[in-house]
This record gives structure tokens, sequence and C-alpha cells, in this order.
């Protein structure tokens, strides 16, 4: 590096002050001196992050794969029209099957990962199919169903296009609430499906508008006159010769959504539609020829694949932010704004000790989400293993319903916490790119509108944070009886140490064992104080119900006080395991994240009195430096998540640096020069009017003076 | 009521379990329910809230005004392209320059309060021109200049449109580090308007793309080689008659953005443009025809009017919220979800305590903001009328200034602090709104998206509120000294009460001047840490403007904590005008944003010891308690904010609750069923491909076998 400086230096010499000057603001140059200040091997970083040397390659490969081929062109999605949007996504079909004919479910899933960060309303589209449509025949058919809708063509798309239609018009988070009906007619042994209110109506069903063919409806189950409840039924959309729709079906088209607009969303109602009894997916309720009803006895069994919509929004989350934070982390890099009293280069962005704060503690939370995500996903792998086996009778049941409800709660407040943290990290990237990140070409502002939904499909978030807040107030109650708990949540089984425990003065804040402490007591009197409400909500007569949402409060803040917790350990286990190179520069993030989340917290720490006033001051002033050590390597940090441009698609989050360059190249792309569009029509006959004809001496030429003082009081 | 309830359960004891059913769950009765809770007269709380019956009147004629005029047809707004939205937004302006010329200005500004809440884009496009352009030439210009432009149709809109040419490509908040140049060419007695670099391109001009014949373009004055600062000009970009731009000028259109597509933002870049001397605006600095600069001795003066689109941005911010509130609490009045053990009907959204947590507090601060509006509104008009005073030398100067100063930095303080709340407002009630709140038809979508803006244009928020940051540290300082300070700075003079004060163990927590005094003291602590965090800057050697940068934290946060005691204070005066029928409510209103504040910043409360943990635990219950309170008014005080349906534009936030049908017809209306768009192109090969000759077995035809394993390599 010294060699080029020297080499500059001499450049320098024969420049005239405004040559050197446009040196100096030159951003590509002030990229490369950022990168330049890398103390880490950055590609071992990103092998870290991938999970290994594979799959960066393999993410490498894919990434070409997207950018070369024509139909994932990305750079003039903000300038097509929802229908031409809707049509293109569809047509990205023919290349994805391609691929999932062609390699390995696990390297697929790897793909779609991608897939997710370059076109998540294509991703959802193609996702309605595998993993609604499809997961939901996994999950409810029996195996001789499975095989026939397989060999009719579910797996390869072929002869038929799934969809899945549960939520109604009003009717979303609460199932067991689903009006349509599905009533067994014994004479003809077929069910009837039918919508009996405009509130029953399908609604949101992902791919209903255009794509589908069949849909997995969600009904009430109606046998001899006995509702047993919601159930799945396969019902026949369209013909697939001619995409008509079959008689007794009203399909619409939602048309115009915040975000993922590629996504062709529809309303479904059902007339009296007669199905086959076989095409009602048995593989837990059953119907017989004759009308018996036999239920399932381990409904919970079949939640676990429910599970992995959440799972994948967790690991999103994280990818997302990587890529918000290359837009808004490389922006501020080369961005220059205001210059000091010594200097006539203005100062970049990333230099100032309050934009430091606005991005790098995102970008902190954005590793802590990447480890969790790594863990969740691993405690989801783990939890169907043994699910699998457990159906087999290979394994205690009771330790896998517990996994189960362990893993479902874990999933519900993640999937809520790291949806809302990558909301907000998206929103906040976009204000710190100033008046840029208004405009749809530098790529935060149509991440936001894609990404918002994630914070209410799948469950809403604050419905989730209320579902790991029951677990944590259940998990209290049994801790107090002596039970040992998971991992997860075993601080509960140290309550006698924790409540009332305070930091000692003297304490090392950057020790991590600290922050992880002060975790624990905090989290400890949050969950103990929602589990005392609940207890006295149960003590003055309320049901379980009642009680629950009277304390949601008290639950909703509990649940988030944990969450924080959780990140703050994924991150310190994931920095525990890897090799100094990365070690000092990753711990440095790490109690970033952590000293962050406690000031954001103080409430917490200060009514429990984990830290003291003066310790909550200091920790104040070592986040201050936290930030400022941890803005010298954002450069480095951010190229480890190893985003191509196309993957970014965004000019400000360009590699190069080349930021303007880049941008007015696109903004004159997209908007080519052209004639006047509405001149003659509106703007001629406009300015060109004649002002002494117009109104307000029309009342003076017609001799009205008298009326004026009336016309003003009007 | 009561004779209808009376009927009512006449009527049900004819009805089957069904009907009886589908009345309890009937949306429409349900906010018939809500509305009957009224226990305050709600027409006189919309006169409060419009100051006056009079201004109520005003408005309920402008609402009926726009909703009959077919230019402003708004419920198709989410399904036009961004060109027609571009057309239809300059068609408005036929209709609003009428208005223009025949009402006095202080109604017609009432009647773009109206306008900003219907369609923002509009507004912004209009504003272009008669705030930015003119109010550029009413600032900027002698008088003689300004008779010279008016004559010419700056304010008749004849013959010429205006626009605003100040922020570049590479440079936003830094007025002074622009890089355009004007240089005076003596020869010519001209100016040359100059674009040297791509970063000099002026940028997000409001109005350049399609609409405006002259800029006023800030550039650097150059006069005989030495450069004077940034001055006004204005610069013809367009022949009026064909609207060909003229020479020198190159207009492109930036195209999409997040929202307010509605407006023509273009970049300008000007080759060696040449325009007469007396083309520069001389009311403050001036350049002789020999080349003699005269600059102004009290450029401050000038400011006055930059701060009008702060205020108006305040003001906005609550109407705004009254918007999004509107719907999501209508709704949340009718829509149930889930039911406890003792009901089959289900619970209203607004009767779970965890959906008043979501919205109360939010309703709350939309009232702060309210009262918040009315009162900076009237700081300003006050400050100018001195202002205008001032310039005639009536007034005494060093007194103007220093309110010049105050409404200054509280213009920028309020403006980033409710501009921030109004737009988490917007997305809280979105969110609140479940799936619904994602599609572009419910309304809260693309007012997030239209809204966003707001936290960066006219100042990005951040730098703004450093800016109040600045003037709270520069108070304490004076404070220090023994200065008297402005009543909204004015506790910084009982710093020695102040600092240190605890609450009393036995203290009402429901008394306001308990919270004020709350605020005050975490006020003075927070003022108080940042300014003594500066003066060790200044001793350690740091120039000021270093010193301010490395303080920056500090100074965001008091100026953070300053503007929600600043709110507080302005609704609990605004509460202390009214008469007893309104008291009551409006007091459970104030002391929920009150509590839920101080809640909110607990850190600060507990770091400063104002408040217990003990007392802490207290408020925490109280705020739930008012939330439980001000649910029961929800619906009436909302009916209060006297929005028309078609200004809310929202099936979910109807007046009659009728939700799901008002819903359905809007989605169908805007998305009509017709003959599939793609099926021949796209999905008949795709599903009708022969999966036999498909690639994955390929290699075994071609007898190939032994590869496989490689292959699976790759």
């Amino acid at each position: 590096m010294s060699g080029s400086k020297n080499r500059l230096d001499a450049i320098q010499q024969h420049m005239t002050p405004e040559q050197k000057h446009a040196v100096a603001v030159d951003p590509v140059a002030s990229m490369t001196e950022e990168r330049a200040k890398a103390v880490f091997n950055i590609r071992e970083l990103t092998y870290l992050l991938d999970g290994g040397e594979k799959t960066t390659l393999l993410k490498e490969r894919f990434m070409q794969d997207f950018e070369r081929d024509p139909l994932f062109k990305m750079d003039d999605i903000h300038d097509i029209s929802k229908d031409e949007l809707r049509e293109r996504t569809m047509e990205k079909f023919r290349s994805l099957i391609h691929h999932l004919s062609n390699e390995p479910l696990d390297i697929f899933k790897k793909r779609m990962e991608i897939v997710s960060l370059i076109d998540p309303g294509f991703w959802t589209r193609f996702g309605v199919h595998y993993g609604l449509f499809v997961g939901a025949l996994q999950s409810n058919a029996t195996s001789g169903q499975l095989g026939y809708w397989f060999q009719k063509g579910a797996l390869s798309l072929s002869g038929m296009v799934g969809c899945f239609a549960m939520t109604e018009l009003g009717h979303g988070s609460n199932v067991p609430g689903l009006e349509t009906t599905a009533t067994f007619d014994e004479a003809s042994d077929q069910f009837i499906i039918h919508t009996p209110t405009v509130t029953a109506t399908k609604w949101w069903i992902g791919g209903a508008a255009h794509s589908a063919t069949h849909s997995a409806v969600f009904a009430q189950l109606v046998v001899k006159g006995k509702n047993y409840g919601t159930k799945c039924f396969i019902v026949p959309l369209r013909d697939p010769k001619t995409y008509n729709t079959l008689p007794g079906i009203n399909i619409g088209d939602l048309g115009k959504k915040m975000g993922r607009d590629g996504i062709d969303n529809g309303y479904i109602q059902f007339t009296n539609v007669r199905i086959p009894r076989a095409y009602m997916l048995m593989k837990h309720a059953k119907v017989s020829r004759s009308g018996v009803v036999k239920e399932p006895k381990l409904q919970q069994l079949t939640y676990g694949a429910l599970l992995q919509g959440r799972v994948a929004m967790v690991v999103d989350s994280g990818h997302t932010s990587k890529k918000a934070l290359t837009i808004a982390i490389r922006y501020a890099a080369v961005r220059r704004q205001f210059s000091n009293s010594k200097s006539d280069v203005e100062t970049k962005l990333l230099d100032y000790p309050i934009h430091q704060r606005r991005l790098m503690p995102l970008l902190a939370q954005t590793f802590a989400m990447l480890f969790t995500g790594n863990e969740m996903s691993a405690m989801y792998n783990k939890m169907m293993g043994r699910l699998e086996n457990a159906k087999s009778g290979d394994t205690d049941l009771e330790e896998v319903l517990e996994m189960l409800k362990e893993t479902h709660s874990t999933s519900a407040g993640l999937k809520a916490f790291c949806t809302w943290n990558c909301l907000s990290t998206i929103e906040a990237c976009r204000q710190a790119c100033g008046g840029h990140g208004y405009s749809a070409y530098t790529g935060l502002a149509g991440m936001y509108q894609d990404f918002a939904v994630q914070c209410t499909w799948e469950g809403d978030n604050t419905i989730l944070t209320l579902q790991l807040g029951r677990y944590l107030i259940g998990s209290y109650r049994e801790a107090v009886k002596g039970k040992k708990l998971s991992p997860g949540v075993g601080y509960l089984n140290n309550l006698q140490q924790l409540i009332g425990k305070k930091c000692r003065a003297d304490a090392n804040l950057l020790d991590p064992q600290v922050i992880i402490e002060g975790w624990q007591v905090v989290c400890a009197n949050v969950v103990q104080n929602a589990a005392l409400e609940f207890e006295d909500c149960i003590k003055r007569g309320l049901d379980i119900d009642d009680a629950y949402e009277q304390c949601s409060q008290s639950r909703l803040y509990a649940a988030k006080i944990h969450s924080y917790g959780y990140l703050f350990n994924r991150f310190v286990d994931g920095v525990s395991k890897v090799q100094d190179n990365l070690k000092h520069v990753l711990m440095e993030v790490c109690l970033l994240y952590g000293l962050y989340t406690v000031e954001e917290n103080a409430g917490a720490f200060l009514q429990y009195e984990y830290f003291s006033p003066t310790q909550m001051e200091q920790i104040r002033t070592k986040t201050n430096e936290l930030c400022a050590a941890v803005r010298e390597q954002a450069i480095p940090l951010v190229d480890a998540f190893n985003l191509t441009d196309y993957m970014v698609n965004s000019p400000l989050g360009r590699a190069d640096g080349n930021v303007y360059v880049h941008y007015f190249d696109q903004v004159k792309r997209s908007n080519p020069q052209g004639p006047h569009p509405y001149f003659n029509r509106l703007i001629k006959p406009l300015i060109e009017r004649q002002i002494d004809n117009d109104d307000d001496i029309e009342d003076e030429e017609a001799g009205l003076e008298e009326d004026e003082e009336e016309d003003d009081e009007e």
C-alpha cells in the first residue's frame, strides 16, 4: 500500500488545487482507503458467516447463475408495472424448476436463500407452491394421498400448480375461527366446500389470481351436522388446459400491495363446490365412507412443518439486514458532508460520531441475527429429525414434545424479534442515505416495502411475541416447581441467585460474561413479574386465557427482553468458536451489540438495579467508543457479507464506491429523455390562459361590487 | 338508545342461533355500540382541535369541494401508473389556482392543509411553485425584482412556472458546500451559471422534469475570481411556448420514488448558461455593474421564511396521524379475533389490552402533536410579525434575533420529533390492521411511502435534532451565566432546584404537575450532561465544531428528551384552557401521553432517580389503566377528528364500520375479472411440458451414468 501512496504523492505534486481537491473527495479513492483498513482476513469471515468455504463457493456460483440469467434481470424492476412484474415473476418459474430437478434439496434451499435476497416477491410466489401447498400435502396427506398428488404432478409442477387457502377476509390468526365449511354428503361420498358469508371469502391467497389449478383449503369439517374443526382439503380451482375457473369457484385479484407485487394474491369464494371424499387430507383426522370421524391423538406432531417458514424468516432477517447495511455503510464511506474549520475537504459521513451511532449498532445486530439464524436452523433440524423418529416410535415422545414446544416458542419469538429488527434496520439505512434513500433506484425503499409483510404473515409479530411470553411464564412456573428447563430458558432455574443480583461496582463492563449475567438478571426479573401478574389474575378468578390477556403487556415486555439476551448469548457462543484472526474484531462487534442493547433497555437494567446509574453512564461512553472502533472495520465487515453488486442492486452500495456515476447512469437509463408527455393538453392552456378574464374580476365586470363582502365571508 | 336496544331484543327472540351470531359480530352494529359510548360532546372537541367552529365549517366546505371535484378523485390512485399520476397531478393545478385567486391567503392556507391530507404529492408539487419558488423570490428579491417577476406571471402562474434548485447530487444539507457556480462576466453584464462536475448536478428538483419554465438556482457567486458564497439566481429553463429546454440546459427525470410519485422531480445540469446580472436576487448581497459586491449585514433575518416549511410539517404530522389512527382504531372497533372460553362471539381487537397498548398511546401522542402544532404556528406567526417590524426599525433587533433563534431551533427539533413520531404511528397503525394493512387499498402503505420523505427533506431529522441539541447546550451555558431564558427552555434557569430532585414517594402520579416536574428534572440533567461533555471537549483543545460533533450522541439524546417534555407541556397547557365537558376525557388522554412517554424513557427517569423503581412499576400499571380508559372513548375521540370517508380514503376506516363490504367492493372495482393475461405464453408450456424429457435424466439416456458422482460434487 505504501508504494501506491508514494506514487499518489508524486502525482499530486503536479496538480492544481482543484485537481487535488477532486482526488481528495473522489469516492473510489475513499472506498479504497477504507478497504485498506482491514485488520482481519475478510475471506475467512465470509466462510465463517456462510458456514464454510464450500457454502461460500456455492453461493458465489448461484449469484453468478442469476446475474447471467436474463429472466433475473433486476435493474429495471422499479419501473415496470404490477402487471408486467406479475408476468415476469411467472416467467422465472421455468428457470428455477430446472434447478429444482437438477440439484439435491439442501443445495436447492441455499439457492432459494439467494433468490429471497434478489427478488423476495418471486421467492414467495415460488414458495407458495413448494413451501405451502406441497408442505400442506406432506403434513396432512396419508402416504397414499401423497403418492396420488405427486403422481398427478404436485412435485414436478406438471399439470397442476397449487396454492394455500387458509386465511379469510374476516379471519387471520385464529385458524379455528375460519368460516368456510366442508360438509360431508354421504349420499355422493363427497364434501361440499362452501363460503357462507363475505367474511368467509378466502383472502390473501398467493397464486390464486393467476397461477394455481388446485388449492389446499382449510375449512370446518361438518359431518352429520357436527363440526369437527378445521381440516385441510384439496380443491381443484381451474381447468389446467384452459385456466378457466371450475363451476362454483369465484376468484378475483387482490391487486396492489405495499410490496411483493410479483405475487398474484387473490380471493376465492366457493359456492357448494363438490370434491371426492378422498380429497380431504387424512393423515390425522379421517372420515370413513359411512361418515365416521376418527380424530388424531397427537395433533401437535403436525405443527412441526409449519415452523419452517418462521425459521426461514429469522435467517432471511439477517440476510436482508446485510444487504441494507451494505448499501448504507458503503455510501457513508464515500459520501462527504460539511467540513470542519481545518479542512476544505468535506468529512465522510462515516467519520461523524452520530452517523456511527446510527449504523454501527445495526451492523452489530446483523451479526447477532446471523449467528442466531444458524442456531435456530440447527434447533429446527434437530427437532424435525427427532420428530420423524418419534413417529416411528424410536424416541421418547415426551422429550420430543418438549423440544417441539421449545422450538415452537423460540421460533415464534425470534421470527417477530428479528423481522421487526430487520424492518427498522432497513428504514434506518434508508434514512441514513438522506434524500437519495427516497429514490426507488437506491433500493432501500423497495426493500422496506417488500420486507414489511414479514412482520404480519406466518403469525402477526405481536401475537407471536406473546406466545413466547406465554412459554416464558410457563417455564417460570415449571422452574419454581423444580423442573430442569432447556438451555434457552435455563436461567429460570437460577432464580434465587439472579433476582436481586447487582453488578459489582468494579466489574469490567467489557467482559461478555458480565453482560450475559446482566441479561439473565433482567430476564429473570421481567419473566417473574409477568408470571406473578398472571398468577394474581388467576387468584382473582380469571380463567387462563383471560389471565394471559390481562398480563399481555408484561408478557410482551418479558419476551422482548428475553430475545435481546438470547441473541447476545448466541453471538457470544458464535464468537467463542472463532480462531484468533477474526476473534478480536468479532468480539468488538459482539460487545457493541451487548452494550448498545443494554443502553437501549436502560430502563430495565436500572429498574432491577443490576447496573447502577454510574455504570450506565460508563456503558454509554463505552458504546460510543465501540461504535468508533467498529467503524474502522466497517467496510471490511460489510465486504465479508460477500454480496455482489448484482445482489445489492443499488448504485449507493456499489463495491467500487463510485456511487454518483452509477446512480446517475441508472437514473438516466431508467428515464430516457423524450418529448413532453402532456404539455399541449395541460400546461399550455394553463400558463397561456388570459388572466384578465379570470374569475376574480368577473363580479366587478358584472357590476356586483357590493356583493364582495358577502363572498369573502362565505 | 335503550329503545333501540329493546327493539333489538324483540327481534332477536325470533332469530336462529346463526342469525343471532351474525348480528353479534356485525361490524356496523359494533361501530354503533362504540359510538354510543361518548361521554363528551364530539362536535365541541372538533371545534377545539380546529381552533373554533368557523374553521371546522370551513374545513367541511373544503372537504366537500374536493370530494365533488372530479380532478380530485382518489379511490383509483393506487392503480394508476407513475406517468398517469404525474399527469393527473398537473391537472389539479387548474382547480387550485381557481381557489387561490378567489379566496384570501389565510383561508387558502387552510385549504392547503386539507389538500396535504388528500394528496400529499400534489400538495408538494403545488408547493414547489408557491412555497419554494415564490418564497425564494419573496426572501431574496428586491422589491423591484419582486415586482418584475410577479408582473411576468410568477404569482398568477401565467407564462411561467417556477422550481427551486438548491440540492445537488453530491450536496444536500450543506448549502455552503454547493458546487454550482455563478460567475460574473463583466464584459456582457451577465452571470454564467455552470455545473462543473457530476456531483454538482442539481438533484431532486421538484417540478424540473415536466413543470417548470424557471428555476431559483443556488450557486456560488464568483466575481473577479473571488468566491462570495451561495446566492440565489433566477435561471430560465424552458421556452414557455414549447417547453423545449433552452441552450445549455440539460434536464432529466428522476423517475420512481418511494412515494409522492405525482411530483416530477428532476435533475438539471447547466453548461455555461448566461443570465442577465439582474436575475441575481439582490435583496441581501448585491453585485454592481462594475463587479462590486456588497454583502448583507444581518444574513440571519433572511432565514425566517425558510422555517415555514418546518412549521407546516409539525402541523401535518398531527393531521396525518389523525388519518392513520382513524383507520386503525375504527378497524379495531369492528374486527374480531379469537373468543374466550365463555363466548362464541369473537372479541373486538380494541378489547384486547395489548391492542389498546398498541394504539391508545399513539392516539394520545396525536393530541399532543395537534396542540403543539397550534403553538408552533402561533410562535412562528408572532416571530414573523416582529421580524417585519424589525426591518422597518420598529422593534428591538436583539430581541427579534433571540426570537428567531428560539423559533429556528424549536421548529427544527419539533419537525424532526413529530415527523418521526408520525411515521412510526403510520407503520404501527398499518401493522395493527394485520394482513389488510399490506393492501394498497387500505391506505396506510401509501401513507407511509408518501410521508417517509418528511424525515429527510427541509433538513434531515438527525441534523435538525442536533441543532436543537446545540441550542439547548447554548441555553444551558447562558443560564449558568445568569441569563433569563425564553419559556421553552425556562427550566434551565432552575438547575439548582432540578438537578438531584426526586419525586416524593407519596406523590400522586396522576398529577400532571408531577409529570411536568419529572420531565424538567430529566431534561435539566440530560442537557447538563451534554453541556459538560461539550465543555470537556473544549478543555481538551477541540474547536467548537469538533466539540459539538464529539458530544453529538448526548446532544441528540438531550434534544429528544426535551421534545418529549415540550409536547407534554403543550398538551397540559391546551387542556387547561378547556371547559368542563371535554376536560375530563382530554385529561385522561393527556395523562396517558405523560405516563406512556415516561415509561418509554424509563432509563432516563431511573438514571436521574426522579422516579424510584417502585414508582416506575406503578406508572406501568397506571399506563395500562389509562389505555383501558381511553379505549372506552376511542371511537368518539377519532370521530372528533372529523375526517370524512373521502378524506380517510380507506375501507377499513369507514365511519359506518362496514369494513368488509367496502373493502371487498374496492378490491373488485379496482381489479375487474378478465381473461388470463399470460396463460398461453407462460403457464401452458410450463405445466404441460414433457417431464420424461426433462434434464434430470438426460445423462442416463446419453450413457453417462459414471459421471453422476462428479456432477453431484460440482
